[in-house]
């Protein structure tokens, strides 16, 4: 019996990041810890501060896979509706969460302007739902089922995945070792997947870069039992010896 | 009449991506290109290397948007499927492109190893495909009909792009113009949701951050047209000078 593999969605909301104005950092920050949490990042989506298109997503990936992650759109201002979309997702109404406002009251009481209506908007939940905190900026994240909702600023995404270190059931982490090898992967393409199909679980990704005038390669073997990748890694050392090419594990 | 409103669909592909490992570029690369061409990116997609999940993604985007582009998966080794997945998709047979082929042979000619199984690898394209150029790598994208097939490495990826631009029929293209201020975002959500309603043509995205111990926020006013973009932008100016906030435009 295989154990099972526990997969999350991530849907990346916000006009920025596809007007190019905003590079994104969420998706490697959320895939980089869902790894430690033995859990695995399968599919991204970035949708516009639309309704339509975040309730389509919302829908989607929350039944396909055990974990719903959605960054932005949680602020104060008119064009955070993501609080919304979920709920319209799930047919719950938005209610004020008083837990977020007793957060929000005491965060924003020694603050210009104090806890204004549009401040009160980020206690806005959809019904049903449990805060996720964060020590930087008072307004909470929010998870609701499977789904959780986290800022588009990385910094208080960061404080908010802190929280829930641990809190989340997953699986066996997905180890990886690096090997880096200054080849072109074309001349190696054969010797790896050859080394991939005689070790049954583990993947091999190649990453090509071109650095100091030269071509190079990473080779990352993946796999979620450390033995198993410890024997791929040696095959593809020792074939990369035989070939004649110098390698460093840990990558280059 | 309103004008046409040209969009695409991206498709980043690649483990890497999802595992964390590496940060991606070519979401806001694609995306800042596409402004200038006058194509709104409308969503971006991330999936692994696995056939079922391009093939999908492919099917859907390819019909809902006017372009769709792809990155990653195009090299020469065993976990580059994104052309097979491509052809799957659209039911046509992989061949071999001779004019690819040549572009390879002259580029390998003088390299260790030369054209070998592997980099032919890189001429297989979906049939009745056009290639797309680059000067960097010898390898080409690929064209057909309105997908769009790039390299995983942005910098190949790039010059894949500057063979394009100007060749994409396109809409007007959006304009920005960016208004910061030392202000909690939250002090100003009123005066941004009636400035947006306002004035028509125009979105205005509200973008916090944290610096120098210090809260801000940078304003980002989109629109088709130059004179409603103006308009806009002086009436956020005008209001936020008249609520005693200092502002930047250009933005902080």
């Amino acid at each position: 019996m295989s154990a099972k593999i526990w997969k999350a969605g991530l849907i990346v909301i916000g006009d920025e990041i596809l007007s190019g104005r905003t590079h994104d950092k969420n998706i490697a920050q959320i895939a980089s810890w869902l790894q430690v949490q033995g859990i695995r990042l399968t599919e991204v989506r970035v949708v516009a501060d639309d309704m339509d298109a975040i309730v389509e997503a919302v829908n989607i990936l929350r039944v396909r896979y055990d974990y719903l992650f959605t960054t932005g759109g949680i602020g104060p201002t008119h064009d955070d509706i993501t609080v919304d979309a979920v709920a319209a997702a799930l047919g719950v109404p938005v209610v004020i969460h008083e837990e977020a406002r007793a957060m929000l009251a005491d965060y924003y009481q020694d603050k210009p302007g104090g806890l204004n209506e549009a401040r009160l908007r980020m206690a806005r939940t959809p019904e049903g739902s449990e805060l996720i905190p964060n020590r930087m900026s008072g307004a909470p994240g929010i998870r609701l089922g499977n789904i959780y909702l986290m800022a588009g600023v990385p910094g208080i995404t960061a404080q908010m995945l802190d929280g829930l270190t641990g809190t989340l059931e997953g699986g066996a982490p997905l180890i990886a070792e690096t090997v880096g090898a200054w080849v072109a992967e074309s001349q190696v393409a054969d010797m790896l997947r050859e080394t991939e199909k005689a070790h049954d679980n583990c993947q091999i990704g190649s990453y090509p870069f071109f650095r100091e005038g030269k071509v190079g390669a990473n080779f990352v073997i993946r796999s979620t039992d450390a033995a198993d990748l410890k024997s791929c890694v040696d095959s593809l050392c020792a074939a990369l010896g035989e070939a004649g090419f110098d390698f460093t594990i840990g990558g280059i």
